[in-house]
């Protein structure tokens, strides 16, 4: 259940209640795709990083190592070994995005695996049927990603079907959650809005949506092509049209500012696979912007990424050690960035929820705008 | 300072006092070839595992970073952050064995780089000069590692330089000491014994560098090529020869059975690549020998590697867990994998030096041995 502490203009305060326990938002979820989040990052390491919620990947996870395996074991919870909230996606995204050969119908997606080649089908149902297997607090409704720019007429007939999908995974949800051997029998379902760049494609889809009751409501198909501007213009559109008393989750966005303008838009839930990826690379995040780790000027440095950091990466380690690690091939350096870039976004949520407490918002993020200088 | 604290038969229980700390002895050494544990094993990991003596690479660290590089940066212990003893190998086995083309002579080993080819040159005065810039608690002398078997007239003239060398490292150990801008001033030097398979080669070089009053003695050139058997004869025949006052240290062994049997032998100090290079590749030690986490059998199976065990990994995650994040290829199934068979060797080793207090350790290695039924 959604709570909304606080509103100024359009900038939002809530906390979220689930059976796996409370979320304060607005918040950013760790994504952790096959139930570990890669660089050697445990569910563990996620606590030390003030992590709220960890986000797996129903697709994936469906093939390895199957839900059927995660079930048997008691759930995502038990095996990955994480009492807080999960959110899984719906498998949409990924078949849309890693399938190669892939044909959409009425009852779902057929495609091949991107693994073997096999065939799969995956519809609403299956795709409700997976997630109620992982168990998790949260599962994404099964819906058509589509590419920015897409012919107007192909998103129109798109966003059609994702409502007629949406209302499948609801009814299938229901009944899964009724069923005696379900391990999560209060598991959650957020719709997803879709509409490419069409602003009233967008609305309609919203209103409509808004109408079903959901436990939460997701901007999807952005960060997929379109610029920043189209995609703050589109949630400055949409958020207005859904239900203000349910948490609003722009999926798969983004950069620290991109976060920043979006929190000011309204929303709620973020997921991105930057942090992460980012520092897989060496590129770690600082008070003053990105910066380069694998850059020579760091040999001989001997101060944290982040001077006054408190993660357990510059708690200990220096810009020069890490550097060596990524000239040694070392995989502790890419540990050390990815746990530093995580908790760089779980403490910028929570500084921006306490300046939202504090009725500074506005000012707190023209500070970290101007001071990250574009660089972040 | 070695302390022998206890001599039952030939088992040694000591005590090895640095200025980085006591080494409680028998004793396993955790190596971290470039100044990091592979696996992404932090230094912070080591002390979660209750590692005593971390282990780092002279040849390695002086092409990466560079052992300048990690002199202005305050030593090796300020590098990696570890304040406790640091043991570095003087390069001589490495030259040996990564260097494709190489000449021996008598001031040192001209050879080729393993990362670029450019020509090197070491010496014992080089190696004493890296080994003085990392700033380690223990330096080893440079030696020269022989295969097994070698020609018995290569063997000898192969050992009388090794001596000729020895006199020179610590001429030059001493010097380095004295100067005012070295880092570690009270930096050890340990011998090394050699002389292959041969027995007589072997106890005359120990009787030889017995005089030269060094902090500890190493037997090298094992665990290449020669046979276990082979390995225990000699260990037999050199250890009486060396002082009992002084740690003796069997290096690059072994399997938890050898350390068994060489302990009984009378040896204070191990080191391996085997228990991290096992665990990266799912090979996981157990109270029953060790296991292969990637077979299909543990696709279901909830229980920790090791039952009762209370590293980091059988604390939080199942066999199952970890052989999806191995078949998944995720980095976190190597980490957990090091992790715990890390802690199985130095908690081994703990275990080791209560059976000794106890009086029991004959029973304790008979147990070990059969319950590992030689599958460890």
């Amino acid at each position: 259940m959604y709570t909304l502490l606080k509103k100024t203009g359009k900038v939002r305060r809530g906390r979220f209640e689930t059976v796996h326990g409370t979320i304060e938002t607005p918040v950013f979820m760790n994504v952790g795709t096959l139930a570990a989040i890669k660089g050697a990052v445990s569910s563990m390491d996620l606590k030390e990083i003030n992590c709220q919620v960890e986000l797996s990947n129903t697709y994936h996870l469906s093939l390895r190592p199957g839900d059927d395996v995660v079930k048997k074991l008691g759930g995502l919870h038990k095996f990955m070994n994480w009492d807080r909230p999960i959110l899984t996606d719906s498998g949409g995204f990924q078949v849309f995005s890693l399938a190669e050969i892939r044909k959409i119908k009425e009852e779902g997606v057929y495609f091949n695996s991107h693994i073997d080649g096999r065939k799969i089908f995956m519809g609403p149902e299956e795709s409700m049927k997976i997630q109620s297997n992982l168990a998790s607090t949260i599962a994404m409704a099964f819906d058509e990603c589509v590419e920015n720019p897409s012919p107007r007429e192909y998103v129109e007939r798109s966003v059609e079907r994702t409502t007629r999908w949406l209302v499948r995974c609801k009814e299938e949800l229901d009944r899964l959650n009724s069923l005696p051997d379900t391990i999560n029998k209060k598991q959650m379902l957020f719709g997803i809005n879709q509409g490419g760049v069409y602003d009233d494609i967008r609305i309609e889809h919203a209103k409509t949506i808004a109408k079903m009751d959901l436990d939460g409501y997701a901007i999807g198909g952005l960060a997929v092509g379109e610029t920043h501007e189209e995609m703050y213009r589109i949630i400055d559109a949409v958020v207005p049209h859904l239900p203000q008393d349910k948490p609003i989750y722009l999926m798969g966005v983004g950069t620290p500012s991109n976060i920043l303008e979006a929190v000011s838009r309204g929303v709620d839930f973020f997921d991105c696979v930057l942090p992460a990826r980012n520092g897989r690379h060496g590129h770690v995040f600082t008070k003053h912007g990105k910066i380069n780790l694998r850059n020579e000027k760091f040999e001989l440095d001997a101060s944290p990424i982040d001077e006054g950091c408190q993660c357990p990466t510059c708690k200990h380690y220096s810009r020069a050690y890490i550097r060596h690690l990524f000239k040694a091939k070392e995989m502790l350096a890419m540990r050390l960035c990815v746990l530093h870039n995580l908790y760089f976004y779980n403490t910028l949520m929570e500084d921006i929820r306490n300046a939202i407490d504090a009725d500074c918002f506005e000012e707190f993020k023209n500070e970290k705008l101007k001071a990250w200088a574009g660089k972040a």
